[in-house]
């Protein structure tokens, strides 16, 4: 198969920048302690975005997702953000 | 440090699985071909809640982010659940 028409997937994890309020973490926190697990001592919660692209090399891909984040998926104010080549698939 | 002060860090991975309808991805495709990236072939999203233990071995660390990932964090009947130790933290 050819690079050209080959599957490639970009793994991009979007999480708050520490200092902005994580108010779904502390509400995990809090309700965690009262489930009896206070052994956690802090959350935090990030979003993953999958991306398959079709038809791109994987540094083709790479800016794509780039340009996807800066336009969709992410607020530079809040947000970091961390692109890398996505872990394989497993069966469910 | 013992183990038993030291810090575990155990991330949870939600995602929905196969055939359940993940209307945020699908919003996301949309938007993003309409914004002009119509090689994004298809994107699916997953919640990371990364969890911090004090106190607990990793095999113990492991075992309570299971009972939370039951108690609070997912859905049987609709998630897919990764438990992993969580990577090093990066710096912002």
């Amino acid at each position: 198969m050819s690079t050209g028409s080959a599957v490639v997937r970009v793994e991009v994890r979007v999480e708050l920048k520490p200092g902005v309020l994580d108010a779904e973490a502390l509400s995990i926190e809090k309700s965690l302690g009262l489930l009896g697990l206070p052994s956690v001592r802090h959350v935090t919660t990030a979003r993953i975005y999958d991306l398959e692209f079709s038809g791109v090399s994987a540094g083709e891909a790479r800016r794509l997702a780039e340009t996807a984040v800066d336009r969709l998926l992410a607020n530079p104010v809040i947000h970091r953000v961390t692109i890398r080549p996505a872990e394989p698939l497993v069966s469910p």
